[in-house]
């Protein structure tokens, strides 16, 4: 099946939003195996809406369109649909109901317009909006299948979530159910991961094979269709199996988490405690494993040492080791040691971990932009400790040299 | 002028990126104004791209592509334009020249597809990528202006704003330029920013009036277009006066700077130094301060006191105060003031800025989610602490922590 996401709506055209939707609804229906061949945007103009549809009509099975469901004169999406297909406007009884008791819950009189919310296609299967009030629209005519969304996503995603979706899915011939497995990776590029499964994935029918890259994380999702869960496990076992025997050792779940959720649930079920240093990453490690709700049964907090003087004062690194000819520096192998050593000690916590290096804009103690230490100390113990060398602007290097070393926390964690 | 977007990449229309590229282009183009009328995604699949340039030409007088200018075989854009206009690609010399620069100096050899980068339409005019490799296109046929720009926004971005945005206002008759006054606020939101000022907003023609939002800062912008600076100072001088005598107290800039920005600015302006100590924020705002380029002339560091321990250990408060029956807590007036004063007095700061809080998910010493406490303090006075109540999610509620923090240390550092 052949796919065109329609979004409708001036805020979209002026850039005032970001058609978040789009990227949302062309995920769902590429789980489901529908493929999008176009996206399109257009204001809230009925010759346009209506020029939209038709081109759409020319060159797929499947129209989605989102937004102009609700109850402003600007909101034309289904009264356009209705005379593109030659039907009549009728109130859907129970969004109506819903309608009604809402406003006469909050004690205000319901406007006239809101009523055009209640309104769907004569021949059409009204779609539940569960989180607003606008009724979402899925009918057949001539061959081609079109979907009435609301624009709102918080509206616009548990309607396709539960009702488009399976109506799309009930117009598929002999679907079965999806089963996917997510294998997540540390350590490893985008780039390099696809060129280790570049034969699998250029050869890929079923399972599908597909590679996720975002903030400085990467990710594989194996999908299939099957009859049982033990079916698709047939097919996607064997398949993960292969990618471990390439890549086993940067697959740190096979579940949808983040690293951080990771190391922070693995210290959490061992009763171990963490703490951080940093110097170039400036809080960004601290905020990524802050933003975990629970992180606070494995982290203790730590120290921003941005300054040589905040090294000095809260990390007691002696200044002579700072500062001074033929000092290591406060970007050494020796300071990202003394770092993370120092941190584990002073706050009690079981492991430490530092960042320091240069996140530019400029170079520091004569050292290049991007080079970043990374130490990572058991209390008690001599740090060990990772030199990298990291490219890209002030924020990526920020972000490559936490997410590094959690990475490496993690290798020591599973060593 | 209308105008067209049309973003080319398959990665776009299985959602795996979002195109922000669009919203970015439709503002600067609304800048100039230049209505986009349509925003079209298309795979990268030579007759679909063709057949979306078609489409475009018969009904816009603008057509702006992004992406498909890489070196891959993937990438048609050019190949394909080149086509439907019946023109010849030819080497863009200063493009392949600085390619090969680059290649040399990393000393890796350059692959034959790279050169694909440096090609362009035979009559056209180039536009230069100052951050990558893909030189750009602008030019005009039968009438209709196309223009090719680089799918990644690190790239587009600057090659709109400097090459692109000219050719085009070149291109439009009887143009002045454009002048622009970014008005910037804190500590207030944005619909009470809309709320004061909606007469204006309402009523605007020329000056027109922009409210723009996003992660905790609102900001105003006006522009108009006009012969002269000193021309466009009279038009939007007299609305600034209007706003300032409604708003004045929540403006910190009358330019594109974030709060964080200003602060440091100031501070370094004055030799000061300025240490955090954050709990349920995280880190999030050390993390701020230091996306801030040479923040380090004014931020010294911190600590991240995510634990009783941490804020006993690192932060020397009492453990009598933190905890036991009748003790303020961590998430308390005393706590927070404490805390901005101790490390201030630790790193020998002259600022001293603290948060404690509850971010969720659950309650914390019996305290509701949202409640944030933030101290400030000069480093050898009492710290003056506020009580915030704030709404939304974990990360809202970080973020917004750090944002009223920031807020409450201008107005002191302004006083």
């Amino acid at each position: 099946m052949k796919a065109e996401i329609i979004a409708v709506g001036t805020e979209l055209l002026m850039g005032q939003i970001v058609n978040t939707n789009a990227q949302y609804l062309a995920r769902g229906l590429a789980d489901i195996g529908v493929g999008v061949y176009f996206q399109t945007v257009v204001g809230d103009n009925a010759s346009r809406i209506k020029e939209a549809l038709r081109l759409a009509k020319s060159r797929v099975d499947l129209i989605i369109c989102t937004g102009g469901l609700g109850p402003t004169q600007d909101d034309l999406t289904k009264d356009v649909l209705a005379e593109v297909l030659g039907q009549s406007l009728v109130i859907h009884q129970p969004s109506l109901d819903k309608m009604k008791t809402l406003f006469e819950g909050r004690g205000i009189p319901m406007v006239e317009s809101n009523m055009r919310q209640a309104l769907m296609l004569e021949h059409s299967d009204p779609l539940a909006n569960d989180t607003g009030l606008a009724v979402g629209n899925a009918v057949t005519h001539e061959g081609t299948h079109y979907i009435l969304l609301p624009g709102p996503p918080k509206e616009m995603k548990p309607m396709f979530d539960r009702y488009a979706r399976p109506w799309i899915e009930s117009k598929m011939d002999h679907v079965q159910p999806l089963y996917s497995l997510m294998l997540k990776f540390a350590g490893i590029g985008e780039s390099s991961l696809e060129h280790a499964l570049i034969d699998l994935i250029e050869a890929q029918s079923d399972p599908t094979i597909a590679p996720y890259a975002k903030e400085g994380e990467v990710a594989i999702r194996l999908t299939t269709r099957a009859a049982s869960a033990d079916e698709a496990a047939g097919r996607l076992k064997p398949l993960e199996q292969e990618i471990r025997s390439r890549l086993g050792e940067y697959i740190y779940a096979a579940e949808d988490i983040s690293l951080e959720q990771h190391i922070l649930q693995t210290l959490a079920s061992q009763g171990k405690k963490l703490a951080v240093a940093e110097s170039c990453s400036g809080g960004q490690l601290s905020d990524m494993l802050t933003s975990v709700p629970g992180s606070s049964d494995a982290f203790v907090g730590g120290i921003i040492s941005y300054s040589n003087t905040a090294k000095h004062k809260l990390l007691k690194i002696p200044m002579e080791q700072l500062e001074g000819d033929g000092a290591p520096g406060a970007i050494s192998e020796e300071t990202a040691a003394a770092m993370a050593e120092n941190v584990a000690e002073l706050t009690g916590a079981d492991y430490g971990v530092s960042i320091t290096g240069v996140a530019g804009p400029g170079e520091s103690e004569g050292k290049p932009i991007g080079l970043v230490y990374v130490g990572i100390a058991r209390r008690g113990e001599k740090a060990s400790v990772v030199k990298l060398q990291q490219s890209g602007n002030r924020e990526t290097i920020k972000l490559r040299a936490s997410k590094s070393s959690l990475y490496h926390l993690w290798k020591l964690l599973k060593s």
